[in-house]
């Protein structure tokens, strides 16, 4: 397992008693990542166990409340708890000033370092970046400035054939990494085995495609192509399509052409509107066009 | 009972599981007040069964996160459900900024008349007066600009004592409200009845006095002299005295002082520091100087 998600809310518009708004818990490759954060959203990870001091960032879709309220209580949270390390927040342009100005007001400047990336491209950015794990926007269509954000692992280091390897005496553990890297091995005679000859293939690289509110878009499909696993925010079913259009949301068949035009591995729903009592009949929906569906529940944890 | 009132949550600091912050429904002569706005606070309302469009009137103590976070999600909530009617907030200077800023960001504007009292003055100020009740500041002395409320209930009409007005059977029905009101009553012979021979007293008008986080102080008993009741926040026990003045808190027994001071009937305290995993030593502390001290509990509705 190198991708997990802990859906910590997933339902729209204003809390309600065990109706959290949109916030995820994503661990790939040893980063921990806070998506979105709806207000409650603290009381959820102290919930389902998240260990504070692990999220170091915090990338949010865009600044409506079902998606960003909870940020400034966990910001002041991570104070009261005397963090010392970095936090990050990725976010459209204005999230500084929302946040630094209520720190301003309540005197309670943080200790920690406290970084704000703002966004306001309309196109792909990449905004993380390190050995292992790129994180990239994802351009969608709402009422306000939204990204999504697609969370890939690198690829990783070919693999070493030991029944390969242990047919020359001449390899050494001290020559293992410079394989893993794929590099060749001239054995002293001069002889050159060729990188393919004594390793396999890295694993397929996982990624994970969070798109939050949208209006159906089919122009994210390049970005989010052959994805692991797509979450997509749905908010109503095929008989409010109307209500979709205005409010810039998607039905749960439009979040299902999505997932079937890019090809991805699995589809997640979510962001259920307050109307529906029974969220059945999203994954129904969703499944007549596109069968690996699942539906967010809060505190259900997704292993790929 | 003409005065109720509802804990939402008695928490300080940060929300937990099951411990929320601070946050009071007041019902009071026929007003639905809310007394500070912790986050979570709308979840709340929702779990205790309070009419959103009750709420006209909210207090805030001082921007502190768990006295305020909770109001922009609450705001935002009163937009969704398509509120018309006004919503009143009374809090520190800033608190506009605050909250109109995230409005426009999130390009929310409510379609309800949202207006706002700012506070900076530090004497006890009436902020609120209509036909039955009054609302007075309450300046305290916090890290922040901070202010408690007092709600106190305008004298009634005196009452009429049937057995002396139905001696005289030139007294009729529409004359009542005139004596209520306080007139004497003059007989067709000249003879001047005085009102009280007819009526008798109002009850006892009833007080409310809220006190949020502050240092021990004196100077507010003036104020809240015979209160009917006092919410005194007060975070620590006594061992941990010179925390509660470093971070400008009060103690339990500093709490009673007060109350005994201000001679009010009842007390109630919380805001318990999280460190106390059971505060039933902060009724216990208080006892000693106040005996009739009552916990503040989430759920727990005390009527006066």
């Amino acid at each position: 397992m190198s991708l997990k998600l802990t859906i910590l809310g997933c339902h729209s518009a204003t809390p309600r008693v065990n109706a959290n708004p949109t916030a995820q818990f994503l661990e790939i490759q040893n980063h921990h990542f806070l998506i979105d954060c709806g207000e409650g959203t603290q009381v959820q990870l102290r919930k389902y166990g998240v260990k504070f001091s692990k999220i170091k960032h915090i990338f949010i879709s865009h600044l409506h409340g079902d998606h960003s309220f909870g940020l400034i209580g966990l910001i002041s949270t991570f104070r009261l708890l005397n963090r010392e390390t970095e936090l990050h927040v990725y976010g459209p342009k204005g999230i500084k000033e929302i946040i630094t100005l209520q720190l301003k007001l309540s005197n309670s400047w943080t200790q920690y370092p406290l970084l704000f990336h703002e966004l306001s491209e309309t196109t792909s950015q990449l905004i993380f970046e390190d050995a292992t794990v790129e994180v990239y926007t994802i351009p969608l269509n709402h009422r306000v400035y939204t990204n999504g954000f697609l969370f890939k692992e690198k690829e990783g280091e070919r693999k070493l054939d030991m029944n390969a390897v242990f047919n020359y005496n001449e390899i050494e553990v001290c020559d293992y990494q410079n394989l893993k890297n794929g590099r060749d091995f001239i054995l002293k005679n001069g002889t050159v085995l060729k990188n393919e000859d004594l390793t396999l293939p890295p694993s397929k690289p996982k990624s994970y495609a969070f798109c939050s509110d949208t209006s159906y878009l089919p122009e994210i499909v390049p970005i989010i192509e052959n994805a692991t696993c797509l979450y997509h925010e749905t908010t109503f079913l095929k008989d409010k399509e109307n209500l979709a259009i205005t409010t810039m949301h998607s039905t749960a068949e439009q979040a299902a052409k999505i997932a079937k035009q890019a090809k991805v591995e699995q589809l997640i729903i979510g962001h259920y509107s307050g109307r529906y009592k029974n969220v059945d009949a999203f994954k129904a929906e969703a499944q007549t066009v596109f069968k690996n569906t699942e539906l967010a529940e809060t505190g259900k944890v997704f292993e790929f």
